[in-house]
């Protein structure tokens, strides 16, 4: 179990090192679609270095999913959420020690990444739009991820889940970036409010609400045999592997 | 059958959601090869959760193209084609809502990512050019799709269908967003039109004749043996996975 | 045979249709990057449609380096090659009516994503660095074929074999696209140059020299055994199969 | 072994002739992300031709890597050095010889696609800014090429194991061009400063400090365990491939 947690540390850094490092470091020379395929190799590194430790959820929203589809062990879900955050904070601390080093950098200026809506945030969406977009794209998210990973999934399949996952995310980031900044993950919202503050802790109710309502509805989706094709038995429990 | 309707409701739910989401509330950000990416990855999205399940065909054209292949069964071409009309018009009403929560935001002048041609639309290319466009991407693309899946290939390649597809559909609108923004499936275009009108509706059956003209066309190609390996025997009937 | 020809021009003309049609009708708006990407992606469609049927060579510089290398009967060459022009004129024609379609289009103006060198050609580069850029980037790309698709590599890994020449091609094409817009393939240069004329036509040499060098030296490179792991046997004659 | 050092030269040929010479002769029109995505991909094609003769390292840290975590026999390890060198050297060479075929090409100015921190050198980040990404990212990158290799893992995954590591480069650029222009990798960044020379040999330390020192870190880890799945035995040694 601490191998797993050790695990999901150190993919949840990746992932916020790697997109919200591109956002911070790179933001202005890659642009909202360089960003977005950031986000979503983070997720491809992680799932083909620690998918076969923890699974590679790197996201409370992910693990809520699992743990509604029957498919993680309850006591598992405290951990992993625990040390997704630790991870994102991480990550994020690495990412502003590098941002220090440029002048004319300002942690309240250009921030770190930090999730939000509303007047002051990006394309200044209300929300209830934000709302919308962290519950449906989480929702489709971890369908995703809960249905490319199920056991009647071929071998060969199952290998390529991390790269279809990933996909996924940088498609919901390049739907949504303007919209909330793209959370569909608490872990990673947390890391950057934490330093970030002031805003971006006001907003970071919603960065935790809409992911897991939609993470939680796709996991119930899962458990009642939506993804899964007619004839085959419903899934063995305890298979927790995100790739 | 009814979990197969369900799964292209879904599928196709994200392929616009994912795809005119992304012209509609990033597309100033991301520009057409964001969109064109954001387009492909739908497709990956959808092949890995639900592929499984209905074969994530996610368009009338290509289910067209399996049925005049011979690898659909005739009794379920109407069914797949509602469930697919009716994933699009709830993945447009998901992005209309989205789109609503930003100040300025105007159904008549920024759409829903709706298909067209001629003056007004993009790069106001004629009508001829926009049937020669549809027609030939939809026809290479159900080529591809049918191909990629058809049962003489291996289990390794068959795998990786859903992310070449994908990958297709991405390099067609790489091709074509500036001719007619890139149909080459009636479902993709009836779903934002419906909510659009006017000019939407009136382009509209460009759209729906030529992916059909196109997928059928690729379909009898396909029956007439012309993607089997000298030696392959003729497919068995009802193969009708588009990954 | 016949089935292997016919193969061989859908093939290259997906890959110029989907290459210099994006140049053509959306370089503007997705810029080299996404013309780069599209040359890629085309690759990937045509290898997992028609890659079991013909190999999906798409290009005389593969052809020769699988002569050279003793993996593709001579008989074959000839047929392989006049299939691979034919396909690209096709493609070439394609795009020219689309282009047609907008409103001061004109060939001689913005062409069909011809190659060249030279003052009056994008980075207006010299002769010579046009002939090292392909005889070098031929070598390359024909290597990573002829590597990728030997027959001690793993099915599993044959199996992508399509994607990572695609990938390879997209690389490429990052690299020389100011320099000659990329050949690295005789029929995708002659294609184009039919319809354009004049400087196109002067030029077009280089795209068949330098490419047809580069991809012999590969086939020899490979024949010799360097790409072949200590103690793995000579492969077999005849395995032509470029996915 | 002179067939491995031959395809470690020409592996890491190919990365710095994508790479840098993405950067010098296309980097004005595909921006940086397109130069992440060349560097990223020079590794795909690196991967799937010579991965199964050497292991396609590429890279002294990588080698450095697979040194400490006991799967590389030490009598390799400054064979794999030189020969990687030598690639990076050739390859900053060829692209050398093509820039200088442009009119108004500058060694001093235009440069070779080399590293570099600090006044003058793209975000002017510091020393310790440059010094910490370097460390990280490449603990990040070794610690991934180590366990999408390792021998638990499934042959299916293992082929996608070059895919997941370009990603991952691709990626890391994404986050720290604008740093340090991305090193990683001591061979990438004495190849192109030889022949830049100045500030490119002055920081060079750092490029070759900081990522072995990762490398080194990454192989500790991975000899410690912290990759290996519960259950899973140690690896027997000599397992080198990074593919």
């Amino acid at each position: 179990m601490t191998k797993k947690l050790m695990a999901e540390v150190f993919g949840t850094f990746i992932l916020v090192f790697f997109g919200c490092g591109s956002a911070v470091l790179m933001g202005e020379q890659i642009g909202m679609l360089g960003i977005s395929i950031a986000f979503g190799l983070a997720i491809v590194a992680a799932a083909y270095s620690i998918g076969a430790i923890s699974g590679a959820h790197l996201n409370p929203a992910v693990s809520l999913g699992f743990l509604m589809s029957g498919r993680m062990p309850a006591g598992e879900f405290a951990g992993y959420v625990l040390a997704q955050i630790a991870g994102a904070i991480l990550g994020a601390l690495v990412v502003f020690l590098i941002a220090s080093g440029k002048t004319g950098y300002s942690l309240a200026v250009n921030g770190l990444g930090q999730n939000g809506f509303g007047p002051g945030y990006l394309g200044e969406y209300t929300m209830g739009a934000a709302l919308i977009f962290e519950l449906v794209a989480t929702f489709v998210f971890v369908c995703v991820i809960l249905a490319a990973t199920a056991s009647h999934v071929s071998a060969a399949s199952t290998a390529l889940a991390g790269l279809a996952i990933g996909l996924t995310l940088a498609a919901i980031h390049l739907v949504g970036i303007n919209v909330t900044g793209v959370s569909v993950n608490p872990a990673r919202s947390i890391g950057p409010a934490i330093f970030v503050g002031g805003k971006a802790i006001a907003d970071l109710w919603v960065f935790i609400v809409a992911p897991l309502a939609g993470g939680a509805a796709a996991g119930l989706a899962h458990a009642s045999g939506f993804f899964r094709p007619a004839g085959v038995q419903a899934e063995a429990k305890g298979r927790a592997s995100a790739v």
